[in-house]
């Protein structure tokens, strides 16, 4: 049985510019069925993830980076892989079979195709809850908040806590654990709807648009009169710089992603090392995918949280494949309110 | 009893650009008797430590910093805090009696008057080693370089360990401990004499000039085709955004200081946070003193090494109180060869 699938590709690899017209919606003829012994299994894909990390592995090849240092380049005409959730249309691997709802690594398009020894689990629907909370908040975005948070910063309760991109994918969630934890917390974001979010249903102590901050070192200062302790970082850039001045004596920094710096390669952050000396600060590099250890803990917590109306997540999702490439560069201008995830077809 | 005492101050705040006529020789009359109940020791010194973190006490308060984040600022006119060795003249501190040799926080001067509670500890002269050791390797500099190396890095034998400012007061041992813990080991300096001392008898794998490298990037490939997994930095800059692009996942960089920049605002490092999230570097801080929980396995394993020629302490001494202004600003010239010391007085 066969089927039409679309799916998007980079046309080329990209620049720090990135934009629309870099990206082509495909289409192919796609098999729906699985030849004889083969253990892959067919997803009809419903809801997708658009990951600003992704356009590291689009980026066309400098003297001090390539593509392919960022956990395989995407190649140009070829399908994306990316994190989601679909249902099984076929299956030759006896742990799956035909109408089972899965979470794994799918791609930007409409079915995929995992061979044997892909990332794919079954999801657990007597949850209750919606589908599109498999794809953040119980996937790689609440591990990631889960993980940085807990194992990195190492917090203890009353510290203060600062949190760039604060209703984005990730740091919508930081938040929520760190004020679950018993710490103070700030965070920043791009638009006074943002800051209202984060005030507002999300809890955070307080809150402030760094667009309409002319000195950030002042507005956190003014935010932390007694100092950052842990600074989770999604941006990278000024405002990094800006918190480690404002940081205490043996503080944190996990740099969880530099948004800022991927679109920009002009925009590096240069940290007052003077400080980091002094203040005996780290700053440390993590990727949520060495945190499994405590995915049960992350797991079991989060539920807790969910269930008792204790935590929010925060799911911003466009309808279609077409839209992929418009939902994956808003992420670059702050379009998005908490996960982008883009659905493409009804459950 | 009173005696005419020579001691060196700064006129006024210093800039960026410390020069030797920033800097006074001023004369004083000193009592070298205490005042009955006093606890004072009064100290002739021998020889007096010049550290390159003091100028970062001298300078004048820029937005972005005061003279007093650094473990109080130095005040014009005044004595200048150093550790150093002396031979007590004095003493109302029944701990000390007169000829005692000790080593403690003097200042840049002839005679020191050491207040209850200042740091002040009687050297061991049984060591038979001599009395500049226990300015530099059995002191400060020396815990530095071992708790910099052994708690903030984390080594494990056979990693690939990168020291810069490696003739330096701390590099110089840095190097040798992690030779002596199985590491490979490369330093750089910035002479050809400083490359031969290091690689012939300091016993480092390799080193290089840096001063005759275009591409400080490329020098580092070469002689790390593997990667670097542990980078002991003293220097900050251009060599740390180097380090950061060649190192491996998890790689840790402990930063001890970053003498390019102290003296020297525009040069600070803008390492590529994107390496430092997907290699999952550490960036860590730190200062000896956090480390006194390791002092006695520092002395025990330093002493060791020392006394059966394992280890070698690099001492480069000048004569004369009137010399210190250009032996300290000589650090940031790399003038020095081992740990920077002066001696004021016969022993």
């Amino acid at each position: 049985m066969e089927a039409t699938n679309r799916y998007i590709a980079i046309k080329h690899l990209v620049d720090e510019a990135a934009q629309e017209s870099d990206f082509e919606l495909k289409t192919e003829t796609f098999t729906l069925s699985i030849e004889p012994r083969k253990k892959e299994v067919i997803v009809k894909n419903l809801y997708l993830s658009v990951d600003p990390y992704q356009i590291n592995r689009m980026k066309i090849k400098s003297s001090s980076q390539k593509a392919s240092d960022f956990a395989g380049a995407i190649i140009p005409g070829e399908p994306i892989e990316a994190f989601g959730v679909g249902r099984v249309v076929d299956s030759g691997n006896p742990e799956f079979e035909k109408g089972d709802l899965v979470a794994g690594l799918l791609n930007w398009g409409e079915y995929s195709r995992i061979k044997e020894g892909g990332l794919l689990n079954k999801v657990d629907s007597t949850l209750g809850l919606p589908l599109s909370y498999h794809v953040g908040v119980l996937a790689f975005s609440g591990l990631t908040a889960y993980a940085g948070f807990f194992e990195v910063c190492k917090p203890k309760a009353g510290e203060k806590v600062f949190v760039s991109a604060a209703s984005g994918s990730v740091g919508h969630l930081v938040g929520q654990y760190a004020k679950l934890f018993g710490c103070y917390v700030v965070g920043c974001a791009g638009t006074q709807q943002k800051v209202d979010l984060l005030k507002g249903k999300l809890g955070f102590d307080d809150a402030f648009n760094y667009k309409e901050e002319i000195d950030l070192k002042a507005a956190l200062k003014r935010c932390f009169p007694d100092g950052i302790d842990i600074y989770f970082d999604n941006v990278g850039g000024d405002m990094l710089e800006a918190a480690v001045e404002n940081m205490n004596s043996f503080g944190r920094v996990a740099v969880c992603g530099v948004i800022s710096e991927y679109t920009d390669k002009g925009k590096r952050a240069a940290p007052n090392m003077i400080d980091v000396v002094y203040k005996r600060i780290t700053i440390r590099g993590f990727l949520a995918a060495d945190y499994m250890n405590v995915y049960g803990d992350y797991l079991a917590a989060t539920l807790e949280h969910l269930r008792n109306g204790k935590m929010h997540a925060l799911d911003d999702i466009s309808r279609g494949v077409e839209s992929i490439p418009s939902a994956f560069l808003g992420l670059f201008r702050g379009d998005n309110i908490g996960k982008k995830i883009v659905q493409v077809a009804d459950e």
